[in-house]
């Protein structure tokens, strides 16, 4: 359910110690500020095995940098409790037996209080020793344990939200996280098609720099001719599918997808409820009328690529995704403005709005974008040994690839290669996307 | 999964309006002092689908007196919270709809506190009228509502601690709710045969007095010459059946149990594990060392009847333990030191000792006896009409007679004609048994 | 599923030899005659778990001669296939392992002609020594013993019926097995209430006589006064309680029916569904009009249970069926009249008509009765020692006991002190209800 | 589960009248051949979800006849049996309602011998009638449908023996669908890496000849250097995974695989089984011993590739195959040599021999070939418009590709660009692998 991780040789500036220091304290207090909103109950409730508590959240993400750079670096470092170790390991096999996942809403001890203690032990220990790991030779594999610790730390954030929403919404009283619900615009600029023209090219990460393993090694792939459309699909739009019969028809759906909606008896996307004035939707900010012109999220692919079916188009490739994003990104040279363009963040999509020259809106910072590319491995792709690598490849079968990031994906965390995947029925992530075809 | 609700006539006493207030008072102070030593994390947490949080217990029986007083006998009361009315209804169709059980451990709001809060606001409310209402003509009809929401409250005291006992122990922690273990003998009387003799006598409830409805009416039964055990069953018996391959060995289960078994793999009763310095049991104190000479708790009929077999015997019907009950109490004339021998209340079975000449131990207050007797309607059972009564016998099928009552079992609330009632593969209740055989 | 198999003393007539013989055969040969209609593809399907298919009861029941005859009486005995004791054990650990009971359908191998032979040859060679036999000194063994296979068969007779009726009704072609439907009165008695009278009685087997060990010990029970309805619940009188909104309204069902009625969606009885020209029955004689004078077949004990709480009224217990056919008996000294009225058999319940001075209309016959007895031991019964007694007690939890026979129950299997029993939720026997109140 | 169904332009020779005629009337013939040794009881059952009973894999592949051809081109046409029609459509959602997959081994009737006539009556009415449609202008168009109808048949033909191999399975006789067991060779090439090149390369079905549409458009793709193991994995090599804790070691595992592992508590492939004599495999010619130079067979993806994992190597992508593929064929110009050089055709797979130059054994004629690739939409790809194309894309999610041809594959009916393609769990299919690894 989450990126696998392993590092990647580091770019020069996070290899300097303080701006590493920086950048470690401020990713661990982000989290605390995610999980001040909530109570201890809002903290312990796991809503679906899928889900975990917020408070395992702040355990386990904490519990990596206490097992793979306290415990592995400093001998003389004092364990904060020796069954933390059981509890709040995730999946490695190799780090010993753990507490099964769809129990660790079962755990009512340690109360919320002790993991926040735990919290500041942690980080205050790696704090106090970053300075003396500076000078050690190897401080370069320690730098990039650092690094790789924040950006585990970093996909927690983004679960962290995506998991109490789902917590919350399982609450007929339906409350918010956040208040007040933001203001957001009804125009967004018409959809065009934007071509992708055919040739080889070059996709995946480019050293140095962060990266997950499963974003490279950067290999050729050959594009093939197509379009990919100028903005996400909206609710509006869908709303239109849903009126036409679309969950009612099985010819435009795949097997597997008809199978799902049959059996749930499924009629729209998850959190959206007919009121009695009308659809609403439930958001981190409780539950509000949709705005009709906000990108479609919370779908799984079997909805979108029912979507394309019914609109003549398809899902597109993730080449295409990160094809387009590298072209736009240099049309503009303003990563950050394509990544992430609101300010203040808000916790749920926005409409588009065109930014700089680029015609594409939205290629990150609202939804991730389902693909239709299964999840797999890059030609040359070669497992890491040790824990932290040892599941590099483990995920890879019947997941599918969501490349983009969302609006609660924390603002320097993602990059262009980003490979996030999850299965096809799922549809709790943060998850829309936009139509592509071939021409 | 609980006892059915309906009043019967009270005993003058009752009908007195202090001492009505009063145990009123006592009641939904127990049920806090209960829920004290608990965090709001603690409270949260369902276990399973048969365990309900410690905090919608706390809210349910709140629920109880709101809606069937309250709300039924005064306009002008004004409701807590109207939300609470879906959200801490159990099972009262006529009340309308309801939160699905199983769901019941994903509400963190109304937070602890809340709950707290709403029960002193019904507490406050029904001690403020009661003085009022003793007035009325129908104060018997009140007083007898009252007396059974505290009877009700009482019921669910008993679930409360059942149930965090189930919660706790799902944590690896093993942590305890109440400390220190308490000290026991082991030396206990040897169990010897105890004959009932041939012949026609009553069970059931004699008013006045409460009682629920589902123990009457008073009825005429014929006896059957048999025996019974002057004792329940210890841990040590159970472990001899153990060692013997108990269960490994089909012929001595039940078609059912045996499904049980191999579909669970089972190898001993719940709450039991086998550590590396010998076999522990969970307790209300965390997890201990097995004291042999105690009464075997936490088993469900399957394994109560395969250890019957074994032992070449079979489970007594409720009518042979009602008439020893009785039987010993006009040997003693004193029920309350048989049903609560022990000061201060343990939270775990003590081990037997004879008191007074009855020729029989523990036939209350250490575990629920498991009977052969499947819950039926007693001849001449009538459902009373409305919402309280609606489910007098809805739960009349599959499930089975448990006699006795528990070392968890407030100690007004238990009386010879009490039946408790579990499917037969319950395990978390304190359930055991004792032998008897036909002669 | 079915009755436990134990012998009792046998009347004098059955211990002739001859007799004896002539009995075995036929029913042998009725068996088969019952399968005769059946092509090998509908003897091989097993359509869900409880069904066994045609050839599984052909050869399971000549299993049981061949194990608890022919292999323990007489070492020089050749068993016709080895293979045969794992596939064609039914329940009997004693046995040794066997073919699992959801899998019976998926046996192609061995093919119905050699089961037919396995059967001829099991027949000839009891019957060839029956003579030499009944010379031996233990011969009321033996000829008990060959008298419990002809009743095991005979069960098995009407669950080869049973069992094809729901393998045939699961085909869209709803092909019959039988023809023509035989054509049934639209006039039948009033119901009227018949008094039950307070006092000590007497129910279960009196020796001799065959029965199973279910039946017995014959023991003293005490009636309570009440009344008992004349005759069965008809299909128009359950079609009432249908338009009636029986299966929508929850305060009618048991709380396990209830769940029952959501999770199935059921909103009428196995076998009814609604054509465009009316409601039709699917029967052995393939899918016909419902007469709603006919006795209300296939409906399980929550459905019975809730059209009694429906009616007012409640579902007998066995003792007062019991008395009842005894007494009526006694009345009309007309045993066979009582219990198969119609000649020749029908394959579908008649409506009923009077006979003799009865007050009572097929208390056997039609169909099964249910009852509000759930089914246990007997005071004083005992399991009896090997393997043909091994499961005596073993089926005595959350089974209900259904009295009388059905038009599928074999002539000579009935007597009054039978006990059949089902799970509360089983609907694919030929079962109905009368009802009963309390006075 | 089966491959989708889409006409391609036709080559020359299979437009001509008669060519086609005979192949029509060879792939009926061969059909009916391959049920010949089994019983009406054989052909009734259906083992699992996943597996088609003979006698409707018989019907299937004539009601394709019947809807699509017979009906669709002659108003005059007597359709066999009206029923037929909802009874033995599969998927096809446009030819409206039909049987439930699960529930087709419940049709006792039609007997097999019904639907051998309704074979009779299809295949002379189309034999009839080719020799006049040959003069119609949309010949071209009828002659595609009848290849179509063809191939779809062969595929049947492939997954009745798949099927007839699973039922028998069940049976703990183990019978044979054939004999003997054809005797095989011990000694097998080593195996060698054999180099693929780096290069843009073209795959996908080259027009004109049959293809179904899944394997079109011919398109680019960039093959990576890589190098493709000459042979099969054998089944001895899987013995030492084994015996190495394979099935024990979740660092080997996929995720999903890990979790498949221990919910079924697998130890071995499927059809394996330890006897005392040591290790023997169920095949089409009853239980045989474990020849260990065969091709490993009836393993699913997920055993496929931990066992890649822990031969430090990966499955080879689709791509990769094909390319190796048409290498060979161009390099000894002997497409069927390599394709089944077995005379006469074993119905088990064959130790490896070398024929001719290529360097690879059994691209094809042994076990279809598991890869990396999961199975989607080739750039470009469209599905065609009504019932027969209506799910061209329909199955393209969680299925993984297949390549190559097993031996039970019918001589006529593989092409070097066929994508068979099953789920990653599926075991009951005919699917082994090779191994590759990037250099």
């Amino acid at each position: 359910m989450q990126n696998l991780n392993q590092s990647r040789p580091l770019s020069p500036a996070l290899l300097e110690q303080q701006a590493l220091a920086d950048r470690f304290l401020a990713v661990r207090t982000q989290t605390q500020a995610l999980a001040a909103p909530l109570s201890a109950e809002d903290a312990q409730i796991q809503s679906m095995p899928d889900v975990s508590p917020t408070k395992w959240h702040l355990a386990h993400s904490t519990w990596f940098f206490e097992t793979f750079i306290l415990k592995a670096l400093d001998a003389t470092y004092k364990i904060f409790d020796a069954d933390f170790h059981f509890l709040f390991n995730s999946y490695y096999e190799a780090e010993g037996p753990r507490h099964p996942r769809p129990q660790r809403g079962l755990l009512s001890r340690p109360p919320l209080s002790q993991v926040l203690d735990y919290r500041h032990h942690v980080t205050d220990a790696v704090n106090a020793r970053i300075e003396g790991w500076a000078d050690r030779e190897d401080w370069p594999d320690i730098a990039a344990l650092i690094e790789l610790g924040c950006h585990h730390e970093e996909q927690h954030q983004e679960l962290l939200l995506t998991d109490i929403k789902h917590v919350l919404s399982c609450n007929p009283l339906a409350p918010g996280y956040a208040s007040p619900f933001p203001k957001a615009m009804q125009d967004i600029p018409a959809a065009t098609w934007q071509k992708i023209p055919e040739g080889l090219t070059e996709i995946g990460h480019r050293p140095p720099g962060f990266a997950f393993d499963n974003e490279g090694p950067r290999h050729k792939v050959w594009l093939h001719e197509a379009a990919l459309s100028s903005r996400l699909v909206t609710t509006g739009e869908f709303l239109e599918f849903i009126e036409d019969g679309g969950y009612q028809n099985p010819m435009l759906w795949l097997s597997e997808g008809w199978d799902w909606v049959k059996s749930r008896n499924r009629t729209a996307p998850l959190y959206w409820s007919r009121q009695e004035d009308g659809w609403q939707i439930f958001t981190l900010y409780g539950r509000q009328p949709i705005n009709w012109s906000e990108p479609l999220c919370h779908i799984n692919l079997y909805e979108a690529d029912a979507f394309a079916t019914w609109a003549g188009a398809r899902l597109p490739r993730e080449e295409e995704l990160e094809y387009a994003t590298i072209a736009s990104l240099t049309a503009q040279e303003d990563h950050r403005a394509l990544h992430r363009a609101e300010e203040p963040p808000r916790l749920h999509p926005s409409p588009a709005r065109q930014i700089g020259n680029t015609p594409f809106t939205q290629l990150s910072g609202a939804v991730w974008h389902w693909t239709a590319s299964a999840y797999s491995a890059y030609p040359g792709f070669r497992t890491a040994a040790g824990a932290i690598g040892e599941y590099n490849g483990k995920f890879m079968c019947n997941q599918y690839v969501l490349r983009g990031g969302s609006c609660v994906t924390p603002k320097d965390h993602w990059r262009p290669s980003y490979r996030n995947f999850f299965p096809a029925h799922a549809q709790w992530q943060f998850s829309g996307f936009r139509l592509a075809k071939d021409i």
